[in-house]
C-alpha cells in the first residue's frame, strides 16, 4: 500500500505538506513548489473547501505535482449517535476528496476528550468502532487511511492515539488491508518501542506514510506550532529514518511544519531551507 | 517495599508535596499541612540545601507528620564521564539524605537530551548504567529508588523516560529489589499501556509511589506549571486509582501540584481544596 514513487534524479520523494505553508495561496504554493522542482504535495481539506476539489486536481495536475495525502479525517470520539454519524459522513466525504485528488492516503487525527467525558479507555473503544465503519468505504475508495499517532501532549484535546503500537492494534482489531499508520516524527520520536512499532507497521504492510519536522524546544504557546525545520530541535533523523528505511519504507516522505516563524518566511526561501535540510538529514538515511 | 501506612481514620494516605506550596516557607508549610490533619509530606532537597537535612528532619518530626518522599534524584543521561561522575555522587548525596529524613524513597527524574547529543536511545543506555551504579547504595541505605516516567513533552529537556513499562524494564535490567517506578497521573494518564503497566510494577513488587494532580489545558507558558488540582483538567482519577487499587498498592498518595494560580493562593486555602478535591475524586477509590 505505500505510494509509488518514480525512479528519478533528485529528491523524488520530498513532498512539501500543505500546511508548510499554509499562509500562501494555494495557486502561489503548488508553483513554488514545482518550480523548487519537488514532485509531491501533501494537501488538506481546507484548500478543497475553498476552491472545490476538481479545481484543485486540476491546478495540482497543471504544476505537475503528485499528491501524497489528504489531511485530514478522524475526529471519531464524540460519544452522542448523532455527532457519530455526522463524523463518519464527514470522513466518507474526505475519503471520495482524497479519491478526487489523486491521494493515495488519508491522515487520520483521531479526536480527544471532553470535560464531561474522561473515560480515555471508551474514547479509545469509538474510535476503533469508527475506524471499522470507515475501513469498507476506504477499500472501495482505493485507498487507505493512515491513523496518525499524535504527541501525547494532544491527547486530551486533539488525539486519544498516542503511539503506533496502539495504532497497529487499532489496525489489527478492524482487519482491513485499508488500515495502517503515518509515523510523524514530531509526534512519536520520544516513543521507546518505536523501533519494534515501525517493523511490525512494515511487516504487516500497514507503514503507510513518514513525515518529518523537528521538536522544537521552548513550546510555543500554541504547543502545535513547535514544529520546526529538521535540524533546529530534538529529534535524531538519521536514527529515525533509517528504522524507516530498514523495515523497507520506500514512499513519499512529507516535511510538515507548523511554525509561526517559517509562515512568515517568503514561500520560495521556506521551502529552500526544507529541501536543503531534507537533502542534508533525511535523505542520506532514506 | 511500599510506604507502610498506620490505619487510622480521615485521609491518612494523603501526602502533600512540598512543591505544591513553594511559594510558602518551610515552617509555615509544615504547620499548615498538620493542621489541616494531614500526616505526611513529599520533601524537596531545596529545603535540605537551604536548612540542613538535621534541621528538615526536626521540623517534620516536630509538626508530627511523615515523609513519603524526598525529590529528586536522577539526571543521568550526560555522557561526559566527568559529568557522569559528578551525577552519581550527587544521587548518593540524595540518597543519603532521603535516610535522614526518613524517607522510604528517592524520586529519580533520569534527565533529557543536549542540542549536542540527540541520540535518546544512547541516552536511555546511560539512565540504565546509572541506575545499576547507584542501586546498591540505595539497597544499604535502606531506601527505594522511584523511577519518574515523564510526560513525553519532558523527553527533550527532562526524562528520556517517558512510560511506565520503560521504567519497568530499567528496574529488571538492573536487577535491584530497590529499583521501582512511582506513577504520576500527570505524566502517565495518557499511557495506552499504563493498566498493563501498573499490574506488571505491582506483581514485581516496584509500584513505589503514586502521585495525582491533574492534566490543565491550555498548558502554562512553562509546561511544567500545567499540573491542576484534581477535577481542573482532563485526567480520570477514579480510573487510574481503581487500577493502583486493584494492583495491590497501599502506600501514600503524594498530590503534587505545580501551578502559579494555586502557588498565589494562601497556603491553608490551598491545603483544603487539595484535601477536599482528593476525598472527592482520589479517596473513594484508592
Amino acid at each position: 500500500m505505500n505510494t509509488p514513487v518514480p525512479e528519478t534524479e533528485g529528491t523524488p520523494r520530498l513532498s512539501i505538506n500543505r500546511w508548510s505553508c499554509r499562509t500562501t495561496g494555494i495557486q502561489e504554493f503548488l508553483e513554488a513548489t514545482a518550480a523548487a522542482g519537488i514532485e509531491a504535495v501533501g494537501l488538506w481539506r481546507q484548500d478543497v473547501e475553498e476552491i472545490g476539489r476538481d479545481a484543485l486536481r486540476r491546478r495540482t495536475d497543471d504544476a505537475g505535482l503528485r499528491v501524497s495525502s489528504l489531511c485530514r479525517g478522524g475526529f471519531l470520539t464524540a460519544a452522542p449517535a448523532a455527532e457519530r454519524t455526522a463524523a463518519l459522513d464527514e470522513n466518507r466525504r474526505a475519503i471520495d476528496e482524497a479519491v478526487a485528488l489523486g491521494a493515495p492516503t488519508l491522515v487520520m487525527v483521531v479526536g480527544g476528550l471532553s470535560r464531561e467525558d474522561k473515560d480515555v479507555v471508551a474514547a479509545r473503544g469509538r474510535v476503533t468502532e469508527g475506524i471499522a465503519a470507515l475501513a469498507p468505504y476506504a477499500e472501495s475508495a482505493g485507498i487507505t487511511l493512515s491513523l496518525e499517532p499524535m504527541h501525547p501532549m494532544f491527547a486530551a484535546d486533539r488525539s486519544v492515539l498516542s503511539t503506533t503500537h496502539q495504532a497497529l492494534d487499532i489496525a489489527e482489531q478492524v482487519g482491513s488491508p485499508a488500515v495502517g499508520v503515518v509515523v510523524d516524527t514530531y509526534h512519536v520520536w520520544w516513543d521507546p518501542q518505536l523501533a519494534g512499532a515501525i517493523r511490525r507497521a512494515a511487516e504487516a504492510d500497514r507503514l503507510l506514510a513518514y513525515q518529518v519536522c523537528d521538536w522544537n524546544l521552548p513550546l510555543a504557546a500554541e504547543p502545535l506550532f513547535s514544529r520546526g525545520y529538521m535540524g533546529d530541535g530534538f529529534v535524531d533523523f538519521p536514527a529515525i529514518t533509517t528504522l524507516i528505511r530498514d523495515a523497507g519504507y520506500r514512499g513519499d516522505i512529507e516535511v510538515e511544519i507548523f511554525n509561526e516563524d517559517v509562515w512568515a518566511t517568503p514561500v520560495a526561501e521556506s521551502i529552500r531551507i526544507i529541501a536543503e535540510r531534507f537533502e542534508q538529514l533525511v535523505l542520506p538515511h532514506a
